[in-house]
């Protein structure tokens, strides 16, 4: 498949059921609201939604239950958006870009950077819980909605960038460095995969291999995210490159060097493919999605 | 009933069970977990999960949900306290002090206060959303989260506290304080009374009696949270006194004097007690609840 297609349609989509979903910046509320479409809108992958897609229809086999997924998608997105405007306020990494715009306290100031944040985050949940149109199972939409809420909250990517500011600075073992991944950036892509299997009925098994797929894609996403903030300009990102090893950031590369770094990626993307085994012609944009990672370069 | 007893009791019991469903702070994620439990623990009257409990309790008659009610009540509080740590932050009302203790930021930083907050409100809906010990209808359930959602978003309790921070130092309409106040505080306490109804079984008359009732007791929640500003010294208080002034920000007291605004608060608990009409003997703590709000003086 040309993943470059795929994904340019799959972002569309995503884009436009965001903007289906998300409030309108109008009443009392919308400047409130405007700060938080601001980001919601400025651009992104759309990596999380589009996985969740991807998983859910490797599950049923087609895409008939795009109406189910799409919403889960979209909150996964405003929870991705929220932690990126938190992680770029002044007291945490202090980012004046993001997407090559300037970053959300720039444009609204602090106080409004953080309410905005704060609102995309409580708006997932909202939209999580919405009087279901499509017909989900009550039972697997709280399901969907703890995953999700797990992965997002202490012990998932807000405890990793609890863990991520309190080292800063500070020489840690490997061992802490990969607890930082897998929770700040880990949890909630293979919350991702798992919520979009969850609302396609996947079972325990389907559900476990599906976990293992979206661990080792979310550890070479963040391995591949440390290295492009070594190798690229600030251009190519389309925020700071060299920030990391300016904050004394622990990161792949600093432990292990770039080819070897870049061993490890692969590394995980194999593990990756190998979770998905026995899943067939379904599997193929889970696989291309895979492959995709370790070779984009911002 | 003798108010200050039966608050004190059920004090208790929320934080008994606050303390039972909390995180523990150990492991890897041990600092954070222990910066949300600071805020969680340090106090507070604990109002929204009691009005979450007597409510429950009004609709079945008695105590025997309490096992389902509790999560609930605990998730209120959970939010409650990520929206007054986010609120005393430096970007924000910059508060050093709450309940008479140093506030979050003050102890544990500012980037790690952002981030304790992120972490209680993610935890809310992880609690909310729990497999179900005590059998909670899926459905009502999710009515439940969605409720508690709708009223701490954009729309609710955040975007209150936005319009609060737009508005400062500028000359408001009344309607705009209006609006602040049943948003960034009545949301929530009318979904903590609606919250516990709904896990209760109530029909949709009694969601829209307790709807009404928690309409009410918010808004004289506020208007005498505005009258203490003004009046109590900041010993009382446990926080800045006199604060609302000196920030410019508009209050009932600025808008109508002292005499008018308590009279106000009384109509507004009036009103409350209306809406219990033909509720009976389960509904006297919803009731004595309501009349406590205008005598408090902290």
């Amino acid at each position: 498949m040309d993943i470059k297609k795929y994904l340019q349609s799959q972002r569309r989509l995503v884009e436009q059921a965001l903007e289906e979903f998300m409030l309108r910046a109008e009443g009392d509320f919308k400047d409130h609201v405007a700060a938080m479409r601001y980001s919601l809108f400025v651009g992104g992958k759309r990596v999380r939604p589009i996985l969740c897609l991807a998983a859910g229809r490797t599950i049923c086999g087609d895409d008939s239950l795009d109406d189910q997924l799409l919403p889960v998608a979209c909150a996964l997105e405003c929870i991705h958006t929220y932690s990126l405007i938190h992680d770029d306020l002044p007291a945490m990494d202090d980012d004046a870009l993001r997407r090559g715009k300037p970053t959300n306290h720039m444009v609204f100031g602090e106080a409004q950077a953080i309410l905005a944040g704060d609102g995309l985050l409580t708006f997932a949940f909202e939209l999580l819980s919405r009087p279901s149109a499509g017909g989900l199972d009550p039972e697997a939409r709280i399901q969907v909605i703890h995953t999700i809420a797990r992965a997002a909250g202490p012990l998932g990517m807000v405890g990793g960038q609890a863990l991520d500011i309190a080292f800063e600075g500070r020489n840690i073992e490997f061992d802490d460095l990969k607890t930082i991944h897998r929770s700040k950036t880990g949890a909630l892509i293979t919350a991702s995969v798992q919520a979009g299997a969850l609302v396609a009925g996947a079972t325990e098994d389907q559900l476990q291999a599906l976990g293992s797929y979206g661990n080792n894609i979310g550890l070479a996403f963040q391995i591949v995210d440390d290295l492009l903030n070594v190798l690229s300009t600030t251009e190519q990102l389309g925020k700071a490159a060299g920030s990391d090893a300016e904050r004394g950031k622990a990161t792949y590369p600093a432990f292990f060097g770039v080819e070897k770094t870049r061993q490890l990626a692969r590394e995980a993307v194999e593990r990756a493919l190998g979770a998905l085994d026995g899943m067939g012609e379904p599997a193929e944009p889970l696989r291309a999605l895979a492959r995709y990672i370790v070779e984009r370069n911002r």
